[in-house]
């Protein structure tokens, strides 16, 4: 509940605001499973021709905060030699962000949202503020990734007069689905008729935390062009239902496992 | 008064609100000679120990509005192959911007504000809008900067799959200044015994638009580390007096050269 935003808002206080604070202890609720469908967000369903994504785990996730700072003046006045532009160097950064991810296939590098102060056309930027978000399904290549990032911060900070500060903001290691769980989406696909391929999430999802406290499982659908967080996202009714048809059965199956196990 | 900014409201507009859309014509208002002091706004008089710039001219300036434009998807799920990364995109082109600056001495290039678009850290960005400003006392090294931007656009086009819009927005050519106040400004430091330097101005200035329509000349003072547009801007009272005594020698100065010339 303590815990703020970038405008100081606590998460307390906007819980009471929209009145979604409830009196209920988090974990009271006990769960004995959870299985969660959604769109898999990415291509590779469409791409190989498969109707049902049977998720495994979700992908290392890391998130940091930078901030490049330099010194504001006069874009007509200040020599090139004698600039110190944030923004020169957090272009630099973006472009360390990709190139690092290109490296390790399979990772995603991302600088999605980016601030520049003090914003003005015959401004020399002074301070540049940027996000990093970084995943893979192995927590030694985001260590590669982040070592990329810190090794060209470090040499930016010498070569354009800059302060570069790095901060790690979120750090989710890599989340493993429930065994049964996974076998039961697995089941709940066959029986169903439908194809299947076995994938990591490379987002995150309600069920990489509720896993923690219960197990859990995902299925993925697939998604026109693996385009997501677009207005273009799309996934036809037929999709949809084939996601919802293998909930279903795969509910039904895990409870099956459960009897069994019981001896009912 | 048609003129328009980004939020669509028009220069004409503007002065009403504040009251300053007086009825006097543009230009009715007849000016015999215009000088103006100023700071600097650059490093080069304190880094030569000197009192006063003779300003004898305005550099050329260009400004550009460019608009990238990719694709906004998820940052977690979407694959570094598949990715329209627009602010990757403009990253390449600031490195461009300062890069071709560096190459012509003694221009300067900057991108002061730019916004990405939709702006979350979990989104690949799928616009980026940012500002050039180009500037060179010779309008072909101006030609040869936006030569270099646009072939660079060209090439993250198919690179990276992007569209690139660069669109010249303001386009000043070099302002000669009058050489009869320039003479009046180096004559009147001359007699208050201050040292000189011929320079041409980095910044647009009054007197380079008041000398479209009347003989004008600008004096310049030192600043501190040559820094402008930012808090720690500074020149000292005596550095400030020295400009004032300046101005008022050239203008008792031009006023004897126009009294002979006329034969007064």
């Amino acid at each position: 509940y303590g815990r703020a935003d970038r405008s100081g808002e606590t998460f307390g206080t906007a819980l009471d605001k929209i009145g979604y604070r409830g009196p209920e202890k988090c974990g009271d609720h006990k769960l004995s499973a959870f299985f969660e469908v959604h769109i898999e967000q990415g291509p590779y369903l469409e791409a190989e021709g498969k109707d049902i994504g049977v998720v495994t785990g979700v992908q290392a996730m890391r998130w940091y905060e930078v901030t490049v700072t330099g010194q504001d003046t006069h874009a007509g006045t200040t020599p090139m030699p004698r600039r110190r532009d944030a923004l020169v160097g957090a272009a630099r950064l973006v472009e360390t962000v990709n190139a690092s991810a290109k490296r390790y296939s399979g990772a995603v590098g991302t600088v999605g949202l980016l601030e520049v102060k003090p914003g003005s056309p015959n401004v020399v930027p002074g301070e540049v503020y940027f996000t990093i978000d970084m995943r893979d399904p192995n927590p030694a290549v985001l260590d590669g990734m982040e070592g990329d990032v810190t090794v060209a911060a470090k040499k930016l900070e010498s070569e354009l007069g800059l302060q570069i500060a790095l901060k790690n903001i979120w750090m989710q290691p890599p989340t493993a689905f429930n065994a049964d769980c996974i076998a039961a989406v697995r089941e709940g696909a066959r029986v169903s008729g439908f194809s299947t391929r076995d994938m990591i999430s490379g987002a995150g999802h309600d069920a990489a935390y509720v896993s923690r406290v219960a197990p859990a499982a995902m299925i993925f659908v697939p998604c026109k062009d693996g385009i997501s967080h677009n207005e273009a996202e799309f996934s036809s009714k037929e999709q949809c239902a084939a996601g919802a048809q293998v909930l279903l059965q795969a509910v039904l199956d895990y409870d099956r496992r459960l009897a069994e196990r019981d001896g009912k």
